[in-house]
C-alpha cells in the first residue's frame, strides 16, 4: 500500500487530456476565490472563542456523522468513536479511524480528508494503523500552533461569509458578540431554522413553544401567537445579519389551512392529543406560512425535504441524533409545492432554494420548477449527493432545464470546519470539469465558461442568498 | 465575452480524440440523410399558405415555450414576450431575449438556437443586448427572402415526411389542400390526438363532444356514440395519410370498464355531474379503447403520460396554456399498462410507442417492456429530456434491455419549424457518439455501427411509424 | 456487415488511452483469478451427471430468458424457440436466433454471447442467417468433445465455488452425491430459497406446505410448524454447505406480526380463504422471521425485491414462468425494512445483501443503508442492470456512501453455465475501469486500486457470503 499522500494539482478534473487542460485553466482562475458559505453547521462560538481545537479525533472524527457512519458500518461501535455516555480516549478513536482508512476509498469523505490532512494540516502520509500514533501527535502539535486557531484558519480559508444554522429561540449571543468585537473582521451570519416548531406531533414541540415564548416575549399558546413569535424572531435574525431561513421536512407538502382549524389543532396538541392527520395538515400549513413570511420579509427560504431522521431507534436512544442513520426517501416537489408556488411563486420578494437527497428529482422536478418560477433555484447537491460524482450528475441533470443561473452555487452544509475549503474546492473542480466538457464538445465558448465559473463561486450565491455585493 | 458563433463540425461528439474520430465518420454518413419527423406540432397551414414568417420574435421566441420558460424564470414577464392580451413590439421582445442569452448557456435551447441562427439564418454572432437591433433587422431581412419561405425551407431541410398533431374534429383541410396542390411535393401527414375526449371531468369535454358530433355526423351523446365517432374520424385521418395517434395523459392506467357503467358515467358527465373516481375509470377505459382501435386499424399508438399541465394557475388564467409551466411527474408503466398489454401486447396489428419525462422509467420499465412485447417501442427522449445529455442517458438506459431496434428513432416534437434540422442533428450526433463509444470499447464492430446509425434515421422510424419504405 | 468476431483485449475498458492503460493493468492482475459465484441458477445435477450438453440451442438459446425476451420482442414466437408444448427442431431455433443477431447489438447479452462463442467455443464469426447451419454444426461438434463436458468446463472456468438456488423441500441429492464423489473436487453449495412458503395467497402455497411437511417431517399445518420446518431445513442446507439464503419478494416490507394472528391467517389460508391484507401481513412477518433465523444460524440473507413476475398472463398460461416477462417495479427499502433493521441491523450474526432492479435506489437507499448498518451490503447490479453500463452506474451510485467494502462483489445469477466466465469478466473489466478512473482523477493511489480490484473478486465476496478463506 502506498502511504504518501499525493494531491495531484489536476485531481477530480476530467481524465481526457484536452478537456483537462481547459478545466485546469477554469479551475485555476477560481481556485483562490473567496469562499461564500451560505449554508452550514459551524457554531459561531467557535470563532467568538477562538480556542484551539480539542484534539485530532474531536477535530476530524467524533462530531462528523459522514465519518462515523462508515466506521459504524464496518463494525466500529459508536462508543469507540467518542459518542458513548463515557468519554473515549481520543488516541484510541484516532487509532480506530486510521485502521479503517481503506474503507473510505472512493468516497467523498476520503477526498475531503486527504485534502485537509495534506493541505491544511500538512501531513505527508495516508493514515494507517501503523502511523496512527505518530499522526495523532502531529495533528495535536498542529492544533497547538496559533496559526491553527479558528480565526486564523477563517482568514487562511478566505471565507468571505459564513452562515450558521440557528434555532429561532437562540439569542444569537455569539453572533452579536462577534459583530461587536473590534478585533474580528469576518462575516458570520445566522440562519433561521424553525424545524422544532412545525410539527405538533413531535415529542419536543411543546417544550419548543415554551422556549420560543420566552425568547420572543410572545405567548405561543395559540397558533396565532406562534406565527407572531416566529415573525418577531425573523426580524431579530434579520437584524443580526440573517438573509435566509432553512427548513427540513419529511415531505414538501405546503397547503394553507383554515385559521380556526389551526387553532383547534394547536390547542389539542398543546394538550398532548393530536391526530396524525391533524399534525400533517398543521405541518403543511406551517410550510405555506413560512413561504408567506419569506415573501414579506425577503429572507430566502431553503427547503430540505426527504430525509427520514434516526432510522435506527436503538442507536438514537443510546447515542442521540446525528449519528449516521438519517436516510434519504423518495421525494417529490411539483405536486406538494403547487399551492405554495401558486401564491408566492412569481412574487419578486419570494425566493425558494430546493434541495434533495433523491437525485431522480433533479431532472424531473427541481430543474423544471427552477426553469419556470422566478423565485425557485435548484439547490446544490446535498448530503448523500455532495460528492464529485454527485456534483457531476447534478450539473448534467439540472443544466438542461435550469441552465447555470437558476442554480444556487455550492453549499458546504458542514459541521467540520476544517473541511470547508476541501468541499468548496471539490465543487469548483467538478464545475470546471463540466464547463470544460461543454467547451470541448462545442456547447460553450471558452471565454463564457470563464465568466460562468467565476459567477458560480461569487456573484451567483451572493445574489441567490441576498448577501449583497 | 466572445461574440462570434462558431459551430464546430465536431460539436456534441465525444471529447476523446479517438472516439470522436469514429463518431465523426458515423455522423458524416447520416448528417445529410432526409429527415423523418413522425411527431411534431408544426401547423400544416404553414406549408399550405407558404407565407413569410411574421418577424424574428414570432419566428424564434414568442411561440416556443422552451424559450419562454427560462426567460420567465429570470423575471421577464410573459407580456413582454408577446404572450399578453395586448401585442408586444417584436423588436422589444427580441431585445429582452437577446439580453438574457447567457441564461441559456448549457441548455439544449441554446444548442438549437445557435445552430439555427448560424446555419439556417446565417448570423455570425451570439445574440446580446448590444447587437439586438442589428440582429433583429438581419433576421427580418432573411425572413423576407424567397428562400426563407416555409416550402423552400422544407426542401432545404430535406424533410421527407412531417407529421402534424390534430384534433379528431379537425377537417384536415390544410392537409387535403396540400395533397391536392400540384405545386407541392412534400409529405405532410396528420396525427390523431383525441385528448379532449378522454376525460369526462375536464372543463371542455362537453363542448368537445359537440365538435366531434358535428365533425363525424355521429351523435356523441352516448359513450357508444363517442367510440363510433372516434372510429369514424380515425378512418378519415387514415384516408388523409395518418399512420399514428398520440395521447397525453397524466397517468398511464388503461383498464377496461363495463359498457353500462361507461354509459352511466357518460350521461352523468354530460349532465355536468361526474365524480373523480368515475372520471378516472372512464379515462382508463378510453385508453384501453384507443389501444383496441389501434389493434384493429393499425394506427400506431403514441403514449405521453406523466405531465402535469399548467402548474401555475394564475399564469394559465392570464396567458393560457403552453406558457412554460407544464411539469413532469413520477411516472409508472408496467402495472398501469398490464391489462392493455394483456389484451393487445402480442397482437401483430398493435403498436405502442412509450414516451416519458421521468427518466427513471427508461431502464426500469420502458426498455424492459419494449424488450419483451413485440408491440412496444421505447420512444425517443421527450421534452425535458430531448437534450444532448438526455439523449446520451436514454441510450445508456434503454440499450441494455431493448437494443437499438426496439427504439422509435428520433422525434422532434417541435412547434418551432426552424429548429427541426438542429434537433435532428443533435440526435444524430449523440447517437453517433454513443455508437462510437460502443465501437471504441469493443462492444460493436464499426461496420455494424454504420448500419445502425443509418437505420436510426431512416428505416427504423419508417418501420415503427408505419410510414412505408 | 463485418462477420469476424474480434474480442479486443481492451474491450469494455475506458476509451481514454491513459485511463485504459491503468485499467488494463488492473484487469490483467485479476483476469485469471478464480471465480467466486455465490448466487446463481445452475443445476447441481449438471455437474453430478457430467453429460454433454444437448445441442447448441439448448445450450445457448432456449433456457435463457435474457435471450428469449428480445427475440420475442422482435416477433419470434416462443414456440419457435423451443418453449412450446411440442419440441422445436434445435436447428430451426438456432436459425431464428442467428437471423436476429443484430437485434442484440449494444446489449449485455451480445457481450456475453460474443465472449462465449469466441473464447469458450472457439467460433470465429458473428452468427448470421447465412452461417447458421455451419455454426450449429460447429457447436454440436464442440459439445461432443470431452473437454466441453460440464466438469471440464468447471475446471477450465476456474470456478472456486458455485452456489445453486434450491427449494427448502429439495433433498439436495445432487449436492450430497457430488460431495461423496471421489472423482469430483469442485465446490458446489446450495442456497436456501423459501419463496414458495411466504405468501399464503399464492396458488401453490398449500401444495408447497405439503412438500415441506414431507421433506422436514414437521407438520406445516400451523404457522409454528412452518417456522419449525424452515428452521430444520436451514440446518439441513447448512450441513450440505449452504452459507446463504435468497428471497424474492414484490415489496420489501418486513413487519413482525402477532403469533395468534399468524395462526389465524395460516389456518384460513389452508382453508383457501385468505384476504389480501392478511396475506400481506403474513408475508411481511415471514420476511422478518427469515431475518430472525439468519441472525441465529448465520446464513447470509439475500433479498431481491421489486420484480413483477409473469406480466403477460397469456404467455404464462401457454409457456410457463421464466419466459421473459418478469418486469421491474419502483422499489423502496428504507421504510419497509426499518423494523427488520431495528431488530437485527446491528446484530453481528446477521447479514443482509440488498439487490434491486430499480437503480434509483442505489444512491438513495441501498448505499446509505449499507453505509450505516454493519449487517447490510449493497448487492451487485442484478438482472436488468447486470450490464457494462449498469455496473458502471452502480459503482458511481454506491461508492459515495458505501465505498467498495460494503458492496457484495459480483453475482452472476445465471442459468447459462457457459456465460459464467463472460459475466465475471465483464464485472472485472468494468470495475477495473472505474478504479482506473478514480486513479486517473487523483482519487485513489494506483497501488490501492490493485488491492481493491483483487479484493472485489476474492476476499470480499468470500467474506460477505461467509464462504471461508
Amino acid at each position: 500500500m502506498p502511504v504518501r499522500l499525493s494531491a495531484s494539482p489536476d485531481r477530480l478534473l476530467p481524465a481526457d487530456a484536452a478537456v483537462r487542460r481547459i478545466a485546469a485553466e477554469l479551475h485555476a482562475a477560481v481556485a483562490d476565490a473567496p469562499i461564500v458559505s451560505p449554508h452550514g453547521h459551524v457554531d459561531a462560538r467557535l470563532l467568538l472563542d477562538d480556542r484551539p481545537f480539542a484534539d485530532p479525533s474531536d477535530l476530524l472524527v467524533t462530531p462528523d456523522h459522514y465519518v462515523l457512519r462508515l466506521l459504524h458500518a464496518h463494525g466500529v461501535p459508536l462508543d469507540a468513536l467518542g459518542r458513548g455516555a463515557t468519554a473515549a480516549d481520543p488516541r484510541e478513536v484516532w487509532r480506530a479511524f486510521a485502521a479503517h482508512w481503506h474503507m473510505f476509498a472512493g468516497t467523498p469523505v476520503r477526498v475531503w480528508l486527504e485534502d485537509t490532512l495534506q493541505n491544511v494540516i500538512g501531513l505527508q502520509r495516508h493514515p494507517s494503523a501503523a502511523n496512527a500514533d505518530d499522526q495523532f501527535d502531529a495533528i495535536s502539535a498542529w492544533i497547538a500552533e496559533p496559526a491553527s486557531h479558528p480565526r486564523r484558519l477563517f482568514e487562511r480559508f478566505r471565507i468571505d461569509v459564513l452562515a450558521t444554522t440557528d434555532d429561532p429561540a437562540d439569542d444569537l449571543a455569539a453572533h452579536r458578540a462577534l459583530a461587536g468585537d473590534a478585533t474580528w473582521h469576518g462575516r458570520v451570519i445566522p440562519t433561521f431554522r424553525p424545524d422544532r416548531y412545525l410539527d405538533p406531533s413531535a415529542p419536543g414541540w411543546r417544550a419548543a413553544l415554551d422556549d420560543l415564548t420566552a425568547a420572543s416575549g410572545t405567548d405561543c399558546g395559540t397558533h396565532a401567537g406562534l406565527v407572531a413569535a416566529l415573525e418577531a424572531r425573523r426580524a431579530f435574525f434579520r437584524a443580526a445579519g440573517a438573509t435566509s431561513t432553512d427548513t427540513g421536512v419529511v415531505e414538501a407538502w405546503a397547503v394553507r389551512a383554515d385559521t380556526a382549524e389551526l387553532e383547534r389543532i394547536h390547542a389539542a396538541a398543546r394538550a398532548g392529543d393530536v391526530t396524525a392527520s391533524d399534525a400533517a395538515a398543521y405541518r403543511a400549513h406551517m410550510l405555506w406560512e413560512l413561504a408567506r413570511m419569506s415573501s414579506e420579509d425577503g429572507l430566502v427560504m431553503q427547503l430540505h425535504p426527504g430525509v427520514l431522521r434516526n432510522h435506527h431507534t436503538p442507536t438514537l436512544q443510546r447515542f442521540g441524533p446525528d449519528t449516521g442513520h438519517d436516510l434519504p426517501l423518495p421525494t417529490s416537489y411539483s405536486v406538494p409545492l403547487r399551492e405554495l408556488l401558486r401564491d408566492f411563486g412569481t412574487d419578486p420578494g419570494f425566493r425558494l432554494v430546493l434541495f434533495t437527497v433523491d437525485e431522480t428529482s433533479f431532472s424531473r422536478e427541481i430543474a423544471p420548477l427552477a426553469g419556470f418560477y422566478p423565485s425557485v433555484f435548484a439547490g446544490a447537491p446535498w448530503w448523500f449527493l455532495d460528492s464529485p460524482d454527485g456534483i457531476r450528475r447534478y450539473r448534467e441533470a439540472v443544466t438542461d432545464s435550469a441552465g447555470f443561473y437558476k442554480t444556487s452555487g455550492f453549499i458546504d452544509d458542514t459541521r467540520a470546519f476544517l473541511s470547508i475549503p476541501a468541499r468548496h474546492d471539490v465543487a469548483r473542480r467538478m464545475d470546471a470539469g463540466w464547463l470544460a466538457t461543454l467547451v470541448a464538445t462545442g456547447r460553450l465558448p471558452e471565454a463564457e465558461a470563464h465568466v460562468i465559473a467565476a459567477d458560480l463561486v461569487g456573484a451567483l450565491p451572493r445574489q441567490v442568498f441576498r448577501l449583497g455585493d
